[in-house]
């Protein structure tokens, strides 16, 4: 089971918040993503990525940082996760609280340990390639390191963040010049011609002290607010008892208070992994995964989708006839009680949707 | 109750077939538009129709022409019909078959009855309107014309027909010059404003004798049929019992056996009325009946839509949300087991769509 090439002090987290509002209706604030089977597997998102690395680390060396609202459906989907490893967070403050929480919880338990953080709702297929790149990863975390992971990009996506890779370290590490966010098309097709940017995985591998003094530089009460509910949460107190301090920190993504100041200092490594792998955060990317049917539009989930002189995505359940005439590149999403018609250009605004929903009181479709 | 301006030998009949594949997934073969409510009225197309006669016509002179598999539905729909007025057809055979069927019914009992056909699934609200066009109509069979009502155009649409008027004999009567199939848009701005144009509303009126001998010039076999059929319904034979005959008769719909015939040999008239007039045939038309929402788009049935940069009409049940986003012109229509998404130009092709779920074998949903 045990990968030899991982030290026994490598250590994965995976924060499993966020509702994934830019998938509603699939995705709901009581059944967020990760929580769902997105890919047909029979498992749950959460499940496949827990799977993916308890396939090379044991159980009690991995670490799932969820909220209140679904610390009850985590453990139920995750039996095999030690309960002393099922971190709650008493409110959402985004990611950079999420893994400095379970960072801080694995430095109590071991001084030298080494960090991994994954996402818990993206899609990877390719476990060899995933497990050689994270062990590549975990070696340059050893001497000091910040590392990143950077998949080769296969094609000019605008949907993802890109890595802009420096000096080449070896083979496969580079030094990392900078990150950059989702950018546009053209943008996109530059920086797939160039050969030097790479899609940002969001998996971020470093020595647990060395990503908690990285964060203190940008953040240090963030950090002495973490480690105030880490040590509660270790010494058995309930997550609701320091709701209130928790609710004081500062909501930041891990890009903006560790990867990209650290880039800047020059401190950010990246490995470039050609692994397969899918940040399933809109329906556009969603559609990726689908079935394509003959006629030009993809399905996902037991639906039977009939076109007439059109192409997109059609994602439904139950075995529903969905019929689309005349129509391009539209997304229908449909669950039993709500349904989501749009294109795939405007898949990304799926946000503002649910957004005028929440204005307009449909707060049962939430 | 009963109107004092219809003589006592004034007959309705109601031709209830027709699947309305064009409005799939609202209407099916088990369950046709005219059984349904389609206007949230809490009557069926047919429930209204019925009571749009009954309010000037006593039950003995309604009768209803279904098929086989619809007959019990319409029984129950409409209680107050006698029994000896539903005529059931072994199987559908088009307008002319169903209506020389009733005629031939109605002549046994009264041989100086007129006869006016009233489709089983148009929307009228004005029934005063109505009433005196019909009576109008009913004064013209009288004196041994071919009557058809013909509604003020209040649009250029192109989705109903037209009817051309000629010498005015009064101020409600004209000539009929021609009846025109759905013109083009650009016809159609062009039939409005020159004055001349009627939509026709399918409706006929004349004596039943006069009828049955209009159709016997054109399908003198399909009459002889007929009355075989009637003769022995009104014996109390089963319908199954003929089944074989019936199946032999010409499909042809009564525009082409008698009103476009009559017209050229100069014997139709018709009724310009002004009451308002809908023939639920297609989603395009069907968007007229809906609720205008603030944001462009109209709903029907119980659902909650909401459109973002988006027109078009959306129809669905059960409180379900159903949000639109980026897309002009939408036709969605929303069932448990099927879901239709088209646009409002492509809406009159959703007969093209059922027969592929056909081809397809998803005989469940038809």
């Amino acid at each position: 089971m045990n990968n030899p090439s991982f030290d026994a002090n490598f250590y994965a987290v995976i924060p499993a918040g966020g509702v994934g509002s830019r998938l509603w209706p699939l995705s709901r604030e009581a059944a967020p993503k990760f929580l769902q089977d997105f890919t047909g597997s029979g498992r749950s998102l959460l499940q496949e990525t827990f799977a993916r690395l308890a396939a090379f680390l044991p159980a009690e060396r991995i670490l799932v940082v969820t909220g209140l609202a679904h610390s009850d459906a985590v453990a139920r989907q995750l039996p095999q996760l030690p309960e002393a490893n099922l971190l709650v967070e008493p409110s959402p403050r985004d990611s950079t609280a999420a893994i400095a929480l379970a960072t801080s919880v694995v430095l109590q338990r071991d001084a030298d340990a080494i960090v991994g953080s994954f996402a818990a709702d993206h899609v990877i297929i390719d476990q060899a390639g995933f497990e050689s790149a994270v062990a590549v990863a975990a070696q340059q975390a050893a001497l000091g390191h910040i590392v990143a992971i950077g998949i080769n990009p296969t094609s000019a996506t605008s949907a993802y963040g890109y890595i802009q890779t420096g000096e080449q370290h070896s083979d496969a590490v580079s030094q990392v010049s900078a990150f950059v966010e989702k950018p546009s098309q053209t943008l996109a097709a530059d920086y797939l011609a160039s050969g030097d940017y790479l899609w940002n995985a969001g998996m971020f591998i470093t020595r647990a002290d060395r990503l908690l003094s990285a964060i203190e530089l940008t953040e240090p009460e963030l950090v002495r607010t973490v480690e105030k509910l880490a040590a509660a949460l270790s010494a058995g107190q309930h997550p609701a008892a320091d709701a209130e301090l928790w609710s004081s920190i500062k909501k930041v993504a891990i890009d903006y208070s560790v990867a990209e100041p650290a880039a800047a200092r020059g401190e950010m490594r990246v490995v470039r992994a050609s692994f397969d792998w899918t940040d399933v955060g809109d329906f556009a990317s969603l559609s990726n995964l689908g079935d394509q049917t003959s006629d030009q539009v993809r399905t996902l989930g037991d639906v039977r989708a009939v076109s007439i002189d059109s192409t997109g995505l059609v994602v439904g359940s139950g075995g529903k006839v969905v019929v689309i005439s005349g129509l391009d590149d539209v997304v229908v999403v449909d669950t039993p009680d709500a349904l989501l018609i749009t294109t795939r250009e405007k898949a990304q605004t799926t946000k503002d949707a649910v957004a005028k929903l929440r204005e307009l009181g449909h707060y049962d479709v939430l």
